[in-house]
């Protein structure tokens, strides 16, 4: 039967073997994309054993909540925790699996130091520029990922990986990275913390969220052919002061919208100059 | 031949005539989707006549940049005007074509009753919910309309006009509108600002706005299936004083965006709760 089907007999090139730490946003999207793209996965580690087997089961991964439990031998460890809990479990990680493996991080904020710090010799970080939501898929192809390394090998090691999972990949060290991720904090969380006071406003007179939708759509799309600067409209960048006034009077029940309002209005007339 | 073709000969069902007065953006967006809805503007008017041409000669309608030369005799006067110069519009307008015609504007901020203060009878408003640049088309079939109206006739006139140009019309009075306004400057004008914040700090970094590109298309499609609340992200809704403090002291060139970093992540930290 082999010999017959002979083009349906693979030959498998065995990629690196991974442990992935952690079972949050950027885990839960992670893992599954790195099933995909073929690297395998051979260990899903999490604090807590629910959210462990929540992101393994489904893909057939072994999972543990025990940080003595992970496997020693794999080739990679990537760590997607929060970034107070990095430390210590990078800690523990390195002093059971050793100097031999790459070590990884997907935290934006956090220099990769910290994996020489715990006695590693080849480290990197892994860092998806994205908003991860559990609730949402996420296309990986389609995330910007960014990169950087202990040295060169490693440099190589973590870019082979992050091209198996997305067309973006870039080089950024910590200072670039540092600057994309309050990019990101601005571009991202304070737009999404904007809807969410357009949300509140509409809230209150009854009219749907959805009213906005076209608006949203169209604000985020303007922005990939024009500079934000350029794609500028509303009463603040006209310098409309008898709109903004009204405005201003309109939200006199929310201090925290009205401090708001007059600090980003105040901004756009600011820079549109 | 006539006879030989019948079926091309178009039984044309004359609808009413329009005049636009105002050659912006929401002009130059409205002149040619009225045009593909099938609507006979008659006329453009701008106090520039380089802006009035600009819009009517490509749909091959007539143009003048004087008041006094603006047809009397048309069925609706649309003015997307600026709101400063508004009032003066209309009342030469009502004057010049008397109570007969419906007048609409498209300004979201101004009631209609300045059109009664002006004379006229049959009045009331047209307001597009959207973002316009010139450099860039919308497909007005998805823009939100919200129309509202001196009477039912006038309410029912608006109406039917506001379906030939989209399918997303909705009514809604003065203070609901006032309401959608400001909720829009949240969601597009201060988003948008956002964006620029974000624009500004990555060029100083030397980084291409365009890898922030599907972290913003995300951020945007999230909110149609999760309220902008469930899809916050980011340091402020995990409450994570380091990053925030970090992000604080590398914002200290630029006092600008370091206030508004400080003012929204409390916003967000508040109102996670």
């Amino acid at each position: 039967m082999g010999e017959a089907t002979p083009q349906r007999v693979v030959t498998r090139t065995e990629g690196p073997t991974v442990v992935l730490l952690g079972a949050g946003r950027v885990a839960t999207h992670l893992a599954p994309a790195l099933v995909r793209a073929g690297v395998r996965i051979v260990q899903v580690w999490s604090r807590t054993e629910a959210a462990a087997r929540c992101i393994a089961e489904p893909l057939g991964i072994p999972y543990t909540a025990d940080l003595e439990e992970v496997a020693a031998d794999a080739d990679i460890y990537i760590a997607c925790v929060a970034d107070g809990a990095l430390p210590c479990v990078a800690e523990k990680v390195v002093t059971m699996a050793g100097k031999r493996p790459l070590y990884l991080h997907t935290a934006g904020s956090i220099g990769m130091e910290l994996w020489q710090q715990c006695g590693a010799e080849r480290y990197g970080i892994l860092y998806p520029l994205q908003t991860f939501s559990k609730e949402r898929g996420v296309d990986m192809r389609r995330v910007s990922l960014f990169v950087e390394a202990s040295d060169e090998e490693a440099l190589e090691c973590t870019e082979a990986l992050a091209h198996a999972l997305s067309d973006k990949v870039f080089r950024a060290d910590s200072k670039r990275r540092a600057r994309l991720h309050i990019a990101a904090v601005f571009a991202c969380n304070f737009a999404n913390a904007m809807y969410g006071a357009a949300h509140r406003l509409l809230d209150e007179e009854g009219i749907p969220f959805e009213v906005l939708m076209p608006l949203i759509d169209e604000t985020a799309a303007k922005v990939h052919v024009l500079a934000p600067r350029e794609a500028q409209t509303g009463p603040a960048v006209r310098g409309d002061k008898g709109v903004m006034q009204g405005h201003m009077e309109a939200l006199a029940h929310d201090e925290e919208l009205r401090e708001i309002y007059a600090l980003i209005s105040n901004y756009i007339e600011k820079t549109r100059l």
